[in-house]
């Protein structure tokens, strides 16, 4: 067997996730690893507590990170809140929604769906109307941030909606936590999950969640047990609830220890910075991309009130071959852009500005690089005006 | 908010895992991350199923890490392979056997108990008896190497009389692979999973499986959907199996790229001391320390011939206060060994020598740091005497 270590390229991300790695995110992964039982460990698990608490604006109890992707942390708020049988408002707009409704089927639910375009933020009036229509639904389900379109929902709004309905609220921030607002407590969020390789600038592979005290009743009381062991809050509780929450820290499985060191590292950089000081990063950047992308002649699919400012969809021009750019992109520059999926896929290109990755630098690399690239696929893009208009904005 | 980077202590770990991590897997954890679908990180996908494969003693394609720690490879296995109503054979010998039957019951199952004494193997004519019992049963699980107790079961044997019964088998190889003979072709086992933590050396996190091509039948012939979306083999292979299983990787969650990086340099340091020379050292390095703990007047609790040489389970002499000493331990030596699970609770203490734990020098200390801090208790442990037994053994 000759295989011997593997060494990484080294990539500029701006694509819908992972994002750029700080440095000092990547070296407390190399951190000594300690057990998940050691004091010392116990000690930072509550530490990073505290952080995400910080992070998704809650004083929730149980703010924690999932030890698996953000996928893990959807499903950890699925199979945790619906039990067989149970009505579920499901708003698609994207991927993740679709997503979403898959789970709610596998735990025996009925999802019952709000549908909206693809690039487009949920209808409010759409989902009041549902409701009025299903008054059995106890729990409504949306993204925040849809990572597939671009498209920034009001959480607020639905979530006021959803509780004038006597329904609980799941909701995707995978993409949303650390790049723009979210307020959990302000909004009254009931069950929350993000990943950790988006906003966060950390590798991917954890996924924080938060649950509020009306939410952890209806874990706590529920007739049938948690499909899951490994994901059932019941369990992963007596382990990361620890001496705050009162108890004795309780071995359930094994966590991903130099994970969360990164995971904890990523977020002592968040508070650095100020969490309102990121947000207006992203919101500045964004600005800045924006009118870099669309002086080289590219047009931003979501209308600009519904639009996320860490992740832009632009639309592929016509003639152009998608997927070899963004194979040169990578190729010549080691920059790496994100392909559309579902119905956008061969139509959009997705371009992050997430975390790390949200930098001057990065925004001039891109317009830059892809001015080039698309000039020689035979389009006239003037690079040089894009990214004086880019520079314009950010020296605002 | 005042919280600063985390610096773990440096710990030495003799427990039931997590092993001592070697300083190449640790900096191939800091390594540049790069994308999930980026075709670099592909092709070291395709070097890690080759590389478990190895591990494994297998040539199942499906051979590949599941994105979270251990238990959510057991998840994986039944979750695949249990459908509702399904009657499975589960042989319970220690806490990981009991996480068995709860997880066949969340899948809608029928658990029937095998039951032997802890510290124990499992006993086959009991699972030929229950066979013969439950001749609808089509799936038999059981421990290879129970962590909780440190007892070894003859996978072959069970899987043989498993086999004669029309039966699958779910195995649990958690802290037996790479530390002890296992052989999934040649003992036929249908379904394994292990943890990257034990005797791999890497950090916590991942899960390693393999799936036969006759389980994988079952899996991709159910009639009810598999209740994890995370887990759901069915899509996880959309993403692993790759250009080798002749298809486009496609996008199903976001891997741990950089824990994927870890395993990858455990798995390249695994081949390159050979699989045969890293169990003949486990067995080498368990005859001392289990020369040198007899002559400090412990008394191993699993019978001789079921002794898993990775992890020695020791009776905690009468009068002594097990949490004192471990806490002793690891305060003043930074040594970690663990304490009892379930039944064993505050009855045994677990000493693991697993991966790159597994070394002379860790033995010597071991026994050094447990022969003074119980000679503090009141007991008379012979230190020097015990150190010449392991030396004795080391030297052979």
């Amino acid at each position: 067997m000759q295989i011997s270590s593997f060494q990484p390229p080294v990539r500029t991300f701006m694509g819908p996730g992972p994002a750029d790695v700080h440095p000092r995110v990547s070296a407390a992964l190399a951190r000594p690893t300690v057990g998940h039982l050691d004091p010392a460990f116990g000690a930072m698990m509550e530490e990073l507590k505290c952080l995400l608490r910080y992070a998704f604006r809650t004083d929730n109890p149980l703010t924690m990170p999932v030890s698996a992707p953000g996928s893990a942390g959807m499903e950890t708020c699925f199979v945790n809140l619906v039990e067989p049988g149970d009505k579920v408002v499901v708003c698609i707009n994207g991927v993740f929604g679709g997503r979403m409704r898959e789970n709610v089927r596998r735990c025996g639910g009925e999802a019952v769906v709000v549908e909206d375009e693809w690039g487009r933020a949920v209808d409010p009036q759409k989902l009041e109307d549902t409701l009025k229509a299903h008054a059995d639904a106890r729990l409504v389900a949306f993204v925040h941030a849809e990572t597939s379109t671009g498209a920034c929902s009001d959480v607020k709004t639905l979530t006021e909606i959803a509780h004038r309905h006597d329904c609980l609220t799941i909701v995707d921030a995978v993409t949303a936590l650390g790049g723009s607002p979210l307020e959990v407590d302000a909004w009254g969020i009931d069950a929350i999950y993000a990943g950790s390789q988006k906003c966060l600038s950390c590798t991917p592979g954890l996924a924080p969640i938060s649950v509020s005290e009306r939410a952890l009743t209806k874990v706590t009381g529920r007739s049938t047990p948690v499909q899951s062991w490994f994901l059932d809050l019941n369990l992963v509780l007596g382990y990361w609830q620890g001496p705050t929450g009162g108890g004795k820290r309780a071995y359930h499985h094994t966590a991903p220890v130099n994970a969360l060191y990164g995971l904890h590292e990523a977020l002592v950089m968040l508070t650095e910075e100020g969490l309102e000081a990121a947000w207006e990063r992203h919101y500045r950047h964004h600005l800045a991309l924006r009118a870099g992308l669309e002086t080289l002649g590219l047009e931003l699919v979501v209308p600009e009130a519904e639009r996320l400012p860490q992740l832009n969809v632009v639309a592929v021009p016509g003639g152009v071959d998608e997927a070899a750019v963004r194979s040169r992109l990578l190729s010549t520059y080691g920059l790496e852009i994100g392909a559309g999926l579902g119905t956008f896929a061969g139509k959009v290109w997705r371009i992050g500005l997430m975390g790390y990755s949200s930098r001057a630098e990065n925004i001039l690399l891109c317009l830059a690089a892809l001015g080039s690239v698309l000039n020689d696929a035979g389009q006239q893009a003037d690079t040089g005006a894009a990214l004086t208009a880019a520079q314009a904005m950010l020296s605002q």
